[in-house]
């Protein structure tokens, strides 16, 4: 026998394309056109090195409570990971340990079936609206848990609060985790129901309105008792997960609300700008909440726009699957300059 | 029903103690006493933090390239974790996927068992001999897999790379994975093997030789074929895992050979200094090839040492468990004047 018979063989994911390319526009993951906080470079050019001999605190005290004081909540309700991508596998694994399937939109975040098929959760996805929007009903059912981002990815479309109020009222059974990646970008968050609800759980990222993707920082706010099963089984495997360095940069950043405010607000202006252009080029989309688009065109196909971007050193992304959504296309929101650029070519292009 | 039913409950590793105390000596969880390279202060100093709003490079390319370059083998035989827990977590979920137990001594790394039960892979611990080495006829039987620290911790006992070769050569139906996070301290690398053998995974970390802890770096050096299955399982729920600034940062240091081998060699000066120092107050201890002395005391209790030593503000580790070492002290080699300090202390306390 060979030893390769006994190994784990999976389909790895492909994540959206990081052209090494020097002048391209980049508006296909997501990412904040605009820098971190100034606060984040005074922290490494200040940084002691020699702290970074020693094991950094497996609690990440500082910035939990950096995070505990922003949201006004005590540090028992703060859970802070390595990108809310491990924020969330890690809730995955302690949350979702029932027979009864869990529960997610067909849209929706492209990592949520490869966690539950990695812990081998049971799941069902439930079909969005035609119109994008998520049909409540759906949820109506015993399960094992639900995770909803809030605005929905890739469609941008975003719930009010009592749209999920009215769902976790009906699941006392089990963990209702509502994904708010996009959430500063407009819509309204749940951190609320996090005080009135033991089961629910916000998860929040820098990677977005923090413009930090590069740190990985990810953070999570509910009931202290959802909070502590999540960090003992996270303190169950790996002590050390988030580095010396990281810490400090993000208690630096969230501390900086006035930086944060105003680069937020710009990336909403420039969507809002851009909304109509892109409607009166001919592209159709639901009305977006987050700091991307995804829109169809009319008449031309999704992969030819996108090919044609391309040749012309703009990235946006287009997913193949689902088939339900290969005719549209997400375009992050980047500096007014490179929306500007991509109205133009978009014009030649059309 | 209560949504608390369905949550996965496990029992927490707690960490070797951080205490926060400003004037202590801590020789408790392996750190170096020196600080990382000083082209790691460079590179924080002039970090273009532009750069943290884009999402890492998933494949940390210049990081596995400055490894590759640095162990003289190609690209695609290098993997690297956030810490070298991270590359062993993978690596058992990967490659530990046999309905046959996977074998490793019964005094080792405390993460290995839980990563076993973690992801449910069947296990069998072969007893230490009394001297605290290893009988690699214990490891004469079919098996999942086969994982062993050179040297091995806590113990700091080393093998020669002949004894894992035997071991290796009767197991093609499985991976055996050499755990040599402190082999820098005077044990015979594996690396060579990797050469020979497609079955063998050598795993390393900045956590100890390199004095980064803090930074969260660990890699693993196999065949293509190995590693590439390693990156599939990776990829297939995390596609960013390692920031920015820490892999700038380790580029740094592993360029850094001239200030890695002087620190390295300080270590081991101080140890071979220590070893007779300990010896002539009643201990007992194996010859260590790590940065630490695992020690019992001829006639005073294990306890009773590390309570008076932490009295003293001297932080050494005390396992409990498994009752066969809960009589030994585990030092880390500090500084030199940390170790003076301590033997003085050792002094007035027997």
């Amino acid at each position: 026998m060979s030893w390769t018979e006994n190994v784990r063989k999976v389909v790895p994911y492909v994540p959206g394309e990081q052209p090494k390319l020097d002048k391209i526009i980049k508006l296909n993951t997501n990412e904040n056109p605009y820098g971190p906080s100034p606060k984040v470079i005074e922290v490494l050019k200040n940084f002691d090195t020699d702290v970074l001999r020693k094991y950094p605190d497996p609690n990440a005290s500082d910035l939990v409570n950096a995070i505990a004081d922003y949201h006004n909540v005590t540090s028992d309700r703060v859970f802070v990971g390595v990108g809310s991508d491990d924020v969330l596998s890690m809730a995955f694994l302690t949350y979702f340990n029932s027979d009864l399937p869990v529960l997610f939109p067909d849209i929706t975040y492209s990592f949520y079936d490869v966690w539950a098929n990695l812990y081998r959760i049971p799941f069902e996805t439930k079909k969005l609206r035609d119109d994008l929007t998520i049909d409540a009903s759906d949820y109506d059912m015993p399960c094992g848990g639900i995770i909803i981002p809030n605005p929905n990815a890739p469609t941008g479309v975003a719930e009010n609060v009592d749209f999920f109020e009215n769902i976790i009222k009906k699941h006392p059974e089990c963990v209702v985790i509502i994904d708010e990646a996009y959430v500063d970008f407009g819509a309204q968050t749940c951190l609320p129901l996090t005080d009135k609800y033991d089961n629910i759980l916000v998860v929040r990222t820098y990677s977005k309105s923090r413009s930090m993707a590069g740190s990985r920082i990810g953070y999570a706010i509910g009931s202290p008792r959802l909070i502590k099963y999540l960090l003992d089984c996270k303190f169950s495997f790996n002590s050390y997960t988030m580095d010396s360095i990281t810490i400090a940069s993000g208690v630096a950043s969230i501390k900086d609300e006035e930086y944060f405010a105003d680069k937020v607000a710009k990336v909403i202006a420039t969507r809002e700008r851009v909304k109509p252009q892109l409607r009166e080029l001919g592209f159709d989309f639901a009305d977006s909440k987050s700091n991307f688009i995804f829109a169809t065109h009319k008449t031309v196909d999704a992969n030819i726009i996108f090919e044609k971007l391309k040749a012309s050193n703009i990235f946006v992304r287009h997913f193949k699957n689902p088939s339900r959504i290969d005719n549209y296309l997400r375009i992050s929101i980047g500096t007014e300059g490179e929306m500007d650029e991509l109205i133009k070519v978009l014009k030649e292009i059309l």
